[in-house]
């Protein structure tokens, strides 16, 4: 169903922003005012809020029964066939509630083929939607907030079984694929994202997308994974070793475990996104490995596995109680190996952090 | 790699048009012109192709190995951190390329806010790139034909295994769970798309999304799904039955059986995408079910599920040798059942149909 409280607080956000509408493609926002859970495909759909706070929906008439399904009687169904196009109907919408002409924002579930239609064939402004719902979604509440640390038990759970899993010989993608298994026999209902499963030197890319290695008895391996649990995501990194680690790989370890506690510790009463990256970058910097770790920090996580707010360099706004972020700092050598240790933190009301993963940070062999 | 042949087919589709040059974000666009195979999502990243054949990537560092993989050391790189954002080496791109202050087209891998962030920070006009690729990529040559029947030849032996392996007492999800694990066991390299199997009165909804209920001893079940080879899509549908069906599932089945073997029939030289969608509806709409079939006969096939030429009333452009595309008419009778048959057809030089999928549509009742 649609959550009114939240559609109420997003008019609001419009009115701040002097926005008259927003229009919420297939995407994390709209699962979080619509509990609409797709993606944006060439049948456009999603849903109009005005700052009165009314909806109108649009709705190819093959999605029908499942909008209505997520999005209950709330908003007017602006329906549209394969043969008209979707134009017209999103025009009709924005009649009855009055938008046409003026500022409406699009959110990031729109394509920008999608957009260019719409402009070409109404008259209305264009405005930037990302981020509208940033604010409202960033402040966890008690509830959202059990949510994550359940879904992040999961998690937690997860990587235990993969240290008894894990065996030289597999392959990336025999340890990727048992993963989505493990998250649903503990209580996911599916994976946050695809896991990363990257070993030996496949390990140096942040975002490594392949599959295919195989397991060597000395490699270090990267396990990124997360599930998610009635919307809300898990997200953690544990870096498993497979023998016995060499002095130079226990040297990067331990900076990069130090650099992730400094991290966390650097959560507390007035901290900004941007403390939190520089404590733990420090630690890397100072040990010599700074030009190994170019990326941020952490991200914020909720019904999205990147949201507000960024641990980052620039993000000068103070940390409130209710944000959730990783602090995942790491160190890629290229062609060599990659370690990244990652725990999701909230910040508790009083300013501090609570990290959501207890799986412990210290050097792990894998025991398969 | 970058395959030239293809950039320079495009660079003619934009002199073409009138269109300076083109956005590539994350699709299948990009996957075909470039073999990368990913999402939109923050880190915002593609290709720029212009007339004259010249190209820039769009590279946040995070993703500088795994795209230089990709494309090879054809284009330029300009590349941008998380602090920068990305408008910066966007516009550099531009101006090394010469294309600010000129008709850009964006395709469906770019996302609105994206685009918008570009419209604010530097002087290009907006166009429309959806389906500037779509006239290259709906001519499959020998090759990429060669790909599609033996990614369809996979398909077919899915379903065959399912025949075998599905049981009353099952729930979807335990069918829709397998269905990956055949595919990638018969050679492909995953599926197409998020397979659907809707039983019982979930088979009224053309793209179910569900997948908890329990099959039931006198269920039918709609089988959709497909399989990824060398980039290249299947994408098949058979219904089957649990139990004896009865007189009016039977009835609707065998109408539906006509239907779809008319729309293959209707693929021969001169015809159009609507006159294969009319042939197949008309068998449905004459036997008095009209208004249980509201979606078009079928969809074009390839790098992408779902890509030109569709089979849709007001579609009168003449099929051409290469294209891919199924048929599959459907009756969905809310609260009840559907019901739905789909095959692949390529058409020939000869401009008749080749039917890629070759399991039987005869009624079929699983084994197992």
């Amino acid at each position: 169903m649609i959550k009114q409280k939240r559609v109420a607080a997003l008019a609001e956000e419009l009115t701040k922003r002097d926005l008259e509408a927003i229009y919420l493609g297939p995407s994390t926002d709209l699962e979080y005012i619509g509990e609409l859970d797709t993606h944006p495909d060439e049948r456009v759909r999603g849903l109009m809020v005005t700052r009165e706070g009314k909806c109108f929906a649009l709705v190819p008439l093959l999605y029908k029964e499942e909008m209505v399904n997520a999005f209950g009687d709330v908003p007017i169904y602006e329906e549209w066939t394969d043969h008209e196009g979707f134009t017209d109907a999103f025009r009709r919408g924005c009649e009855r509630l009055g938008v046409l002409g003026k500022k409406i924002a699009f959110n990031d579930g729109v394509r920008a083929v999608d957009m260019l239609a719409i402009r070409d064939a109404m008259d209305i402004k264009l405005e930037n939607g990302l981020g509208v719902l940033s604010p409202l979604r960033a402040r966890k509440d008690a509830e959202e907030l059990e949510l994550m640390r359940k879904a992040s038990k999961m998690a937690d759970g997860v990587v235990e079984r993969l240290v008894e899993f894990i065996k030289p010989g597999m392959k990336e993608r025999d340890i990727a694929k048992v993963i989505p298994d493990f998250f649903e026999e503990l209580g996911a209902d599916n994976v946050s994202f695809n896991p990363i499963v990257a070993s030996g030197p496949n390990g140096s890319m942040p975002h490594y997308g392949g599959d295919q290695r195989v397991i060597q008895p000395q490699d270090i391996i990267i396990l990124d994974l997360g599930g998610r649990y009635k919307s809300y995501c898990s997200d953690t990194t544990r870096t498993l070793f497979v023998g016995e680690p060499t002095g130079e790989q226990r040297k990067a370890y331990e900076i990069v475990r130090e650099s992730q506690m400094a991290g966390e510790a650097a959560v507390k009463p007035g901290a900004t996104g941007q403390d939190v990256d520089r404590a733990a970058r420090r630690v890397i910097v100072d040990a010599g490995y700074g030009e190994y770790f170019f990326n941020r920090v952490g991200h914020g996580i909720g019904v999205a596995v990147h949201e507000d707010p960024y641990m980052i360099e620039g993000n000068n706004a103070p940390l409130e109680p209710g944000n959730v972020f990783s602090v995942e700092p790491g160190i890629y050598i290229p062609g060599k190996f990659g370690i990244r240790i990652e725990n999701l933190v909230a910040v508790k009301q009083d300013g501090y952090g609570e990290a959501l993963n207890k799986f412990p940070r210290e050097i792990t062999k894998v025991k398969g």
